[in-house]
């Protein structure tokens, strides 16, 4: 909170006034709904001073009602004017159910049409009816007015993702795609499936390489992208076959032409914001509903992508290794800078580019809050009898990688051990698995809590997520959590495999690889078809917070094969210190598992 | 097949003939969708001579099309007429595909209206208007026109289920229903719900208590059961509080009558028959399509409920524990004689009435029929050396039984002991599980299937059903199977554990013991809650099977305490030399487990 943060409220205010609002609704969304959000979008940090991701305010005159969940209650406490917002934990008030109870007849209620998807629209439309109050969908971006110095629109450098990286052709992948189109068209909200499809990457917000925009891909393979072409070279885009750039301005023209032009359209609800739902049925155009079809070929790697996956992995391998070994060699560091040290092991190799995502590196009792991230304020020194817990990723044109590793600091407890050695057997329970085509990971999902579970523990994450592949760090369609989920497994996909347990106020910990799924080639006849994961991420596990007694025989041999495996492929490339460690480390995983 | 069932088949094409219709559809249902048919609606058999459970047939004039599973495909071909009955395999053509495909256009498609739901109306009419055809509602069941000798409906003795066995009053369970009604009644299809909800029970069809009625729940707790009041006596009728007997014949009038009396009625279509679904629209009542919601609250057992079912698994497992005393004792015995001889060890209590289930007695390749019903043409001795698998299960006022054991005939070879014992991991795995409330049985599947997946093994069929209480064996809604589920384990249910595995042309293993789902007194303050099953069947299994190296030490202790607690609960009812026995087999389970 400070006083220009006031001011731009009474700003807003005063606009809302002016348009006869009583309410408007501010939620932390672009309109591509990306997950890092370009400056330009930070409205709720400009308006409010609160930089946390998820959030969502309710502006009215004489106060204002803020929601975001659990681990960034007390963060808004201290970032927010108190006088002026009400925080809600949205484990016990969303934005929803406040409007349902408070919204008054009358009222007007406006929102942004670009920021909101169409799912969004009607949950607030059917409030507004049983309240009698009055819905304003506004095509106006009232911080356009108010926010003077706002960061222009992101229009990084479009530059192409080499077919050595993505493994396959623009031009094959949208043949793949229109093969099973019966509708004339696709429109293409999600930045991520365009970046795929097209072979291209940009910068347009931190940690993805992505270029923010929307495109059309027609039944006869053209493909048209709405954004500058000036932000790509004459030679990249030469290499970018059947690509037509339109400014993004004539978008709405183009959807109006498109009438005359195709007779159905298929577009996905969940990544189309409301002002293009609005654009479409406005023109009239035969629109279908379906899931976005890149969604699962993206997931499902190439053998180019997979390939580029492991090198990635391996360089990144000997990044964190080499850390590891200087964190177990270091004293009188802190949070920060570990931090800062990983990120230049990262950088001593010329292919990293930047982080996936921002690191969480925490000691004891930071270690507990899931989504840490070490400022000034909160920097611990890491020393003591605690543990050390980093999570943290690269990218690489090969490939992106996200690994999390928790060390002992000092002498660890019994309870520490006990609990790092429950979450290591989950680990790897979900890494020795093998499965049945068609199970989901809603399904695998408790063989990695199993043993948490017996002591009656358990985590607030999911265990694992999609991965992209020089893309999001977080991708959809799959996940190995308690989501229900219709999508199962399949070979290509690239997930993580990261449980943990968090012992508030104490410490916490993760274990987190990135795995493949792959086919078993089984030797049963007549058997049906069996999926495994192959761990891609090489970095040694802690063996001073395992309790081996609470190991099977099969747990030790897997935790003696990955050691081994990463010795095989990193040592090579290590100093002669950190080899004799890591060697010792074998030794000692051999010992019990060979 | 036989010339009668030609005959049959000859009767009723004339009657198709005369109405003009081209093809008609025969599922194996009665009104009530009944798990076991009563005599009176086993058409197929009458028409055809099968005697399988899962069949349809779509009847035309010159050639008639038979569809059933793979368990039943053999059998479908020595009992059918072939030269009349074309026979296919469900998992490669349905019912459906063969009409999309073969249905011409105008053609008449006949059903009659009692023995299908509204779903499979909707799925057949999109096809009828796809392929232009014409689709026929029929009020009128040809085969009391056909079946001379048809069997009468069932109107079996109407009792009392006393609340020493129900534990709740039925005005209480129906005070419970109808508090939190927002329509004005309910139609009750499904017999197992009228049956709690009254606490009532009768013997219309084979092994479930079941009285096949249909009846309405007012909002004022009145019910109205469509069923001959002289079914019950006056005595047992007088107990029955709020209850108005209505002849059946009298439904079409009363629901006609409903629409002064009610603005709206709930139902829940999945069983609810198309010719009800109609006469309610007919009559243009307000319907509001509602999961029944007898399901969970019966589902979810009260303490006398549980208190009987552990009763009930003494009473069983007793009879259980002599039967397979006999059997490691006894020689020249089949499959048969073997299944004889457990009904006779469960009739020797008083307490047992009948079967809750055709029971499976099979041996070697025999029980890799995972529906296996032993015939005097299959029968197999018991001998040499293989496996027995017996499935059987008794029905108790007190409560319902489902148990399997395996048990070796002879020297099992290391297959079958390395086979077992990843079956018995699982079942352990199931028995031993503390999970989070919120869990589904879709979650907690795998963790009884990790072990078989581990050698590229499985087993086609859940792990888990919902059991009744003096109810069906086979209870929904939840289940611990790969089908994705919505509704979570709750305190209270009921479910077999019982994975198993088959190898076709060797042997069938199964081990199933029934379990209550229970609430785990957490001692970890703030934690959520968790819970847990406890295992109710009480029966040995057979070490010869179990290969101890393959063991964990958790999973040895249960057996032992498994067997210490079946020891400590029966012995004092088993004969001298079957107490010798069973304290032999504790004495071995106490060696690795205690």
């Amino acid at each position: 909170m400070s006083n220009i943060n006031d001011a731009n409220l009474k700003k807003l205010r005063q606009i809302l006034k002016e348009r006869a609002i009583d309410y408007f609704i501010l939620p932390n969304n672009d309109e591509f709904f990306s997950e890092y959000l370009p400056e330009s979008e930070k409205k709720i940090e400009f308006l409010t001073g609160f930089s946390g991701s998820n959030a969502a305010i309710i502006i009215g005159q004489k106060q204002c009602w803020f929601f975001t969940d659990g681990r960034y209650v007390l963060q808004a406490k201290k970032q927010l004017n108190l006088k002026e917002y009400k925080i809600y934990n949205l484990a016990e008030e969303s934005l929803f159910s406040w409007l349902e109870n408070n919204l008054k007849k009358n009222k007007k209620l406006a929102f942004y049409v670009k920021n909101h998807d169409i799912g969004f629209v009607n949950k607030i439309s059917a409030i507004i009816n049983q309240n009698k109050a009055l819905l304003l969908a506004f095509e106006e971006d009232f911080f356009d007015k108010i926010w003077l110095k706002r960061p222009k629109k992101p229009d990084s450098k479009i530059y192409f993702h080499d077919l050595q990286y993505s493994g396959k052709d623009s031009i094959k992948k949208r043949q793949e795609i229109t093969a099973n189109l019966s509708e004339d068209a696709i429109l293409f909200t999600s930045s991520a499936s365009i970046a795929w499809l097209l072979n291209i990457r940009a910068s347009d917000i931190k940690y993805t390489p992505l270029l923010l925009a929307y495109g059309i891909l027609y039944k006869n393979n053209d493909f048209e992208l709405f954004c500058d072409q000036k932000r790509m070279d004459v030679a990249s885009r030469k290499k970018l076959t059947k690509v037509n750039f339109n400014d993004p301005k004539y978008l709405p023209s183009r959807i109006a032409d498109l009438k005359s032009q195709i007779s159905n359209l298929q577009i996905d609800l969940n990544s189309t914001n409301y002002w293009i739902y609005k654009l479409l049925i406005e023109n009239n155009l035969n629109l279908t509903a379906k899931s976005d079809p890149c969604l699962i070929t993206k997931a499902v790697k190439n053998k180019t992508e997979i390939a580029g996956m492991i090198k990635a992995h391996y360089l990144d391998g000997l990044a964190v290794t080499k850390f590891l070994f200087w964190l177990k060699n270091s004293s009188m560091i802190d949070e920060i800078k570990a931090e800062e040290k990983l990120l230049e092991f990262r950088k001593a190799n010329q292919e990293f580019l930047y982080p996936s995502f921002a690191s969480i590196s925490s000691f004891g009792s930071n270690g507990a809050i899931i989504h840490y991230k070490a400022t000034k304020k909160t920097n611990k020194k890491i020393s003591g009898n605690s543990l050390y817990l980093i999570d943290s990723g690269g990218q690489y044109f090969y490939g992106t990688t996200d690994i999390t590793r928790t060390v002992a600091i000092g002498s660890p407890t019994l309870a520490m051990k006990n609990d790092f050695t429950r979450v290591l057997k989950g680990h790897i329970n979900l890494a020795r698995a093998k499965f049945p085509i068609g199970t989901t990971g809603n399904q695998l999902d408790p063989l990695a809590r199993f043993n948490l579970w017996q002591d009656l523990k358990d985590y607030d994450h999911g265990t694992g997520h999609g991965v992209g592949s020089f893309l999001s760090v977080h991708e959809g369609p799959v996940s190995i959590s308690k989501r229900a989920q219709n999508q199962s497994l399949l070979p290509g996909m690239i997930l993580s495999n990261e449980p943990g347990y968090y012992k508030e106020g104490e410490y916490g910990i993760r274990i987190e690889n990135l795995v493949l799924v792959q086919e078993k080639k089984s030797q049963l006849p007549g058997n049906k078809k069996f999926l495994h994961f192959k761990t891609l991420t090489l970095a040694p596990i802690d063996y001073q917070l395992i309790d081996f007694k609470m190991l099977t025989y099969p747990e030790k041999k897997w935790l003696y094969d990955y050691h081994q495996e990463i010795y095989d492929k990193l040592s090579g490339n290590l100093e002669a210190s950190e080899k004799k460690w890591l060697g010792n480390i074998i030794d000692l995983y051999a010992k019990v598992g060979r």
